[in-house]
């Protein structure tokens, strides 16, 4: 494929919300008072009589809602009620819509997606939103204030789908967006998210295992607080969500596994033998973060600006975008098909 | 021993504080508030015209602490000052008075105590108090707020002496106590907080070992920043922490490591061959912790009301508080030389 800036920029206009719990709600209400005119369809109608005060337009089937030809059709349904809603998709969706979703785990929706044979109009996405409340009437439409979404592509994604998903987000939503392909996002969203959702669940584990768990209890402050916050949340959800990206959590769980194994090792040697390698390795163990914890102090000033530069896509989008991602680069506008202002907002070395 | 009570109840009037740090100066001034009179010592005398001000006699030198032959000298120096501080005070310190400190890690403190000679005066203590700031400009007496102490005893231990340090922190500072050995002290404080901070630092430098850091940094949300919070704090301090209690921490990272192996390879079962046997580990995994579930969400209403319940001492003191502890409760008045006031507060199960 050549690009060429004269490709006429691909705009969502119309789009279509399946879904009006508290990330497709917010969304649906976002996106109206931005100025996008939305079609929204729930399974149950309960939402319907506030979405439509706020402007939103609801439909009864999931049917209707491809019916209406929306440039983007977000699914914004749970993961497990996907394959019934793409069948009832499938049969109806203009070949013009650009169908996308908002779950946290793209291998799998992708493989849905083509199950139903819908991959080609099809582009992944994520929002870095949430909270831990659930519904439309905890919906919110700055949920989305300043909020980066994944976009994700595999070797059928067409460009132009993309470019129209980019401007939903980018000018409709007013968010950020980076692009990479599904396995990327799967592995990064195991090691912050997945992984550290059974380590904290490990740890809960590790407190009732021991007899004097009631002790330890008393004596926990602020770091196990923290550190256990996320066991805590529903552990049917936490394992549903861990089951979908098995395969990286396994293999990131095996790598945490050596490096706390390592660690002990060098405790143990250290206090026993007062071995000088592993006194060293201790001090490595302590120090290799170190560009993380000032990531994090930068982050914290309140007053930080992160300026605007250009991207241009010369030759091949994938690679292109997906290396603007790893260098910590997150589009904030679509300039024109091949050119984007980007911000450079998580490098952490 | 026999224990009757008849016994006279020791008193802690006079309080010598040594270091008068984030912990030590809101020490001497919830005392000196509620009535108790404090002599203190800080190795720079910058603190001593705030601290006259609040009702606290400061002295020159640490040797004048002890020749004031107060009832309690609480060590509140840092760690690593304690052997030096000991050394000074072990020609002078009053046959009278009972030592005691505030050190996160009781083991090694006790056999600091020890190698000055002075552990038939010494009780451990160790409250669960602070925050992230540092000096007397920063202290509070409000940080004593409801809190909990650990007491700490051996087999030399003096039961008139862990009395007085009673009475200073339940009716002097107006806190709760559990009594325990310092084994089972450093075992619980590496399960809830020294074990926990090397897991932190380990996600932290798991990012960083990732070529797609960036991409997994901006993805990250609340789970993250929470688990990693802990990892950013100054890491020296963080090391030497977990270096006091190595060998605690280290058998507890052995365990983690096995839990974490045993999940992954439970994922991969489950995953590749759809394993029945793994399916129901990996739904017990996420079970297991449900008891501390419960315990957390009923511990964040605020109206919980623990009653008092009395607690009477029968034969063997060191083993009838330790079990008082391990069944999660926190004495909060001492009634008799044999009796306490308790109220069930981290009873897990």
């Amino acid at each position: 494929m050549e690009l060429t800036a004269t490709t006429e920029l691909p705009h969502a206009g119309v789009i279509a919300i399946a879904g009006l719990g508290l990330i497709g709600g917010s969304l649906a209400r976002r996106l109206t008072m931005r100025g996008r005119k939305v079609i929204a369809w729930n399974h149950r109608d309960h939402p319907y009589q506030e979405a439509r005060q706020a402007g939103i337009t609801c439909v009864d089937t999931v049917e209707e809602l491809a019916q209406a030809k929306p440039d983007v059709l977000v699914l914004c349904t749970p993961l497990k009620a996907m394959p019934e809603v793409l069948a009832k998709l499938a049969p109806v969706i203009d070949g013009r819509t650009t169908l996308t979703d908002v779950g946290s785990v793209k291998g799998q929706v992708r493989d849905e997606v083509k199950a139903a044979g819908l991959n080609a109009c099809y582009v992944g996405a994520h929002p870095m939103a949430g909270n831990e409340f659930s519904g439309y009437s905890a919906s919110d439409p700055s949920l989305y204030d300043d909020a980066l979404w994944a976009v994700t592509y595999d070797q059928a994604t067409d460009y132009c789908r993309l470019l129209t998903v980019m401007d939903m987000i980018c000018e409709g939503v007013g968010d950020r967006v980076i692009v990479l392909d599904d396995q990327t996002h799967d592995r990064a969203a195991a090691l912050i998210s997945h992984m550290p959702h059974v380590v904290a669940t490990a740890l809960a584990n590790e407190l009732m295992d021991t007899p004097e768990r009631n002790i330890a209890q008393a004596l926990a402050a602020g770091s196990w607080r923290d550190m256990t916050r996320v066991a805590l949340t529903d552990p049917d959800r936490t394992r549903a969500m861990v089951e979908e990206d098995a395969l990286n959590v396994s293999r990131l769980l095996h790598r945490m596994a050596e490096r706390l194994t390592d660690m002990a090792e060098q405790l143990e040697q250290s206090a026993e033998h007062g071995d000088a390698q592993a006194q060293q390795d201790i001090l490595d163990f302590f120090a290799m973060a170190q560009p993380y914890r000032e990531f994090k102090a930068k982050q914290r000033q309140n007053d930080i600006v992160y300026p605007n530069r250009g991207l241009s896509i010369v030759a091949d989008w994938r690679s292109e975008l997906l290396e603007s991602a790893k260098r910590g680069e997150h589009i904030v506008h679509v300039v024109s098909s091949i050119s984007f202002e980007v911000q450079v907002r998580t490098k952490l070395s």
